[in-house]
């Protein structure tokens, strides 16, 4: 008796005929692994290989990103997280420093190694992110903007697909559709809460999508916590519970005086609060 | 005593210093009303004035919209709504005949004199929207690609902005507040239901917002039944009640062959029952 | 062509076999008329006829009860509602009269003939309300108490299941089952908004169940736009709107002092809106 | 910089306010320590003491529930679940053995020396339940019933609170607050997922709520995997993330013949699946 089979053999032929290139097959039954950066530096994520991002909700001053990308990689990150172009509910919020603020990961990433994720809002922006970041995020509010999603299917760079706050698991793989049917199968899926009546969370982190992902289709999938609560003493309790659950990696918000942050210092954890945490991942990995 | 006063005045001061343009105020207590089109086809919309916009889902051919929307006119519908930049789910789904489909559009507006409203997905088409299209619709999954929205507070062309699925008010008003604050303030608000845990309808159309952002704003509120609902027969029930909750308008899916539509079939209503449906909709906005 | 057909026979069949009693079939296809109270002022509620239920949330003392039920009788209510149990969210709020509450009820029907609606809480009680209440309310906390659905449906009285604020269309209607399998046909649908992520409603009305939940089974369907909507503004809009749609009436909360009220007055409207209120009403009705 | 103040002082007095008996305070900071059962075999759960809670969903028959709790026993349970008297959505479904099935747990009970856990749906069974049963639960349906709530905060007797479905955290709390205000102190929560817009899961698992309430209330916290997945293949993972997490116990629904379960066997684990389960759990508490 076996219970590692969670769809039949008819649910996963079904959900084969819409999702031919994400769901597991006959000739793509092995864990995707995407690989991340270049040289030395590169990063595997997949198939074992587990990825710790880290880094602050937005870029703000070089000084800034230095410390934070210098503070993470010295505890374990191996990829710096930063938001240059930010989407803001509010037309009156920060809106991210733009193209300074990738030039400014693109010098973190010089001086500490760690190859860059960065969010993209606009197709027009595609060839300034070709340039200078590794891996480029599709937002929550975006994975539903097709014709970001066919702009990004065509290129040969990783991208980090983040789940909309209110989309179904299917209709987040069908987005992934869009990149793998378009050409491009370096993807990486990324849960970050959903939407729900409970107030004092930002969102609800239903990880029972981790396992099941991971059993339905062969990409890597990863967990943002800090998102997903958007309260700062809750991310390591939660990162824990990802990794426990099987997820391939974390994308964790990191800032140094989160007090003035100019965007999500409720939800940023500290360098030192980022270093225990990191070694009771490993902790956690070695369990499983 | 009164029960007019949905919003104490200090709620409404902390909604307006966040939302200046959108917000009632002393400087802006009057309804908004929006005129689509020009010379003597315009029409106008709010503070009175009432929308009936129908229409296929998809263009799909000259002879088809241009047949539906002689049916429409006839009916007393005085838009004509139709897409040809399609959003879908899947990446194997019809994608909408594009550029193409907004040039039936304008056929079919020489011809039956309705102005046309029609999704934008990209900010790239623009100019060829500016050109063809009265309307420019912003979808729902659309609602919060802050760069869309900032491109389109840029022109002189009213937009139609549609609540996302699962966006607060508040999210929905600060996305208006988007167009307002850049300088286009012909904007026309449209619900189409939010997301839940039910299964029977595509989606759940919560009415109270109608009265709710009428009380709290000075734009235009119209109600999408189609996309609510998900059912053609729940259309005509819903219509009626988004106008006994004081909607400024309606934007309904009409096709005469639905079970041929090459999207949204099983939501669009037949010409006859939009005939049907527009003489009760009279007679209960003459009650009001 | 048709556009009535809900449900395909297939789907309608598959239903029946699980609701074999509530969904409309060939041996029960015309709508059930519920019967509520007694002799001359006895109420038909449903196949045509309308239910006009208000009163306050909370019996509070005699005066209160007297003076609101006969503001609500000159304005054309037909049933007095009015809560002496009360389902309290926190253990320090009033929990209502108990068994003094019904007896003022009792008072209040003998003064203005209205037949009585109030909610039971517990089975214990059972006696008591069917000697002194003419139509019994399960509450939406209560809609999946299958001890006290099973106790329910043994007795001749009718009952008022509303819809619990989270649970499908189909669980409701499978707690229907639950009475009309156990004996007791006299049941009365009523809907009243389902729990959201939207902070500026109380809940959310989901009109579009009500031409769903009346195409299906041939039971009665009313709404309650006061628990809805939690804003006495917001009443009497989706009052109509429930018309519109179809609804087979309407329960409302009517308080002649809401800021003194001892629960929900944020949601009470004044006798003299609900008697204009009332009026709009028959307007409507009289068009559909 | 201290990153473990959740809530403000001012936010945790105005909850303290509201919920003076389950809110930490001055004179209430040391974490609950709830017994269950008594003599040599009493089971301490909070303040660092771990319950693992596993045993069928449904008590079927005397052979069934020696050999489960016999497996359950061996591989590391603490404590006996099954289900008598079972809440079910259908009137049509298997309604438990009632009495006859708290009889075979307590021979269970005698065989194993595993206190039992099982729910009550009713106040009138209440004698039977303090005399067989070692920790009663509410189940999710019943969060808000209050008058059980009641019943069961005037004995002694530890209670097992399920969060509702569709409940915030506070009204969780607020149900424990009648617990604890009506003098029974020997209060655990359990955690058993949210429902949502995804319909993969049966329900969607939260975890951010246990270190949220374990920082807010000195009540231990447990999570039931089972409910929240409603599929077998995700309850270790999520176990095991409940337990990353920081809950004090576990509940798990174990069957040895799931296919052939009365209720709920696809949800439900196999002896030696949750033998492998029990060890890691060990293996992760020991790290954090």
């Amino acid at each position: 008796m076996n219970q590692t089979i969670l769809f039949s053999e008819k649910e996963r032929e079904a959900l084969a005929q819409e999702l031919p290139c994400v769901v597991r097959g006959r000739d793509r039954d092995a864990d995707t692994v995407v690989t991340v950066g270049e040289g030395a530096s590169c990063v595997r994520i997949g198939g074992g290989h587990f990825a710790l991002m880290a880094g602050p909700c937005s870029v703000e001053s070089e000084d800034q990103v230095m410390r934070i990308a210098a503070a993470v990689k010295a505890a374990g990150a191996n990829l710096l997280r930063g938001g240059a172009f930010k989407p803001r509910t509010s037309p009156y919020a920060f809106q991210g420093l733009g193209e300074e603020g990738l030039d400014l990961l693109v010098r973190a990433k010089a001086a500490t190694g760690l190859p860059i994720v960065s969010e993209i809002m606009n197709e027009k922006y595609l060839d300034l992110f070709l340039e200078k970041v590794d891996l480029i995020q599709i937002g929550s509010r975006n994975m539903q903007n097709f014709d970001l999603l066919k702009a990004l299917s065509r290129v040969r760079k990783p991208v980090l697909l983040k789940r909309g706050f209110s989309n179904t698991v299917k209709e987040w793989l069908l987005s992934a559709e869009y990149l793998l049917s378009g050409g491009n199968d370096q993807v990486i899926l990324c849960e970050r809460g959903i939407r729900s009546f409970e107030p004092l969370t930002r969102n609800s982190l239903d990880l029972s999508i981790v396992p099941l992902v991971k059993d339905l289709s062969h990409l890597p999938v990863i967990v943002d916590p800090s998102h997903a609560t958007g309260r700062a003493e809750l991310v390591p309790g939660l990162s824990l519970a990802a990794v426990a659950a099987g997820a391939d990696g974390l994308l964790i918000e990191v800032h140094d005086d989160p007090a003035n942050a100019r965007s999500d210092g409720r939800q940023s954890i500290l360098p030192e609060t980022f270093a225990v945490l990191a070694r009771k991942v490993e902790a956690i990995r070695s369990i499983l």
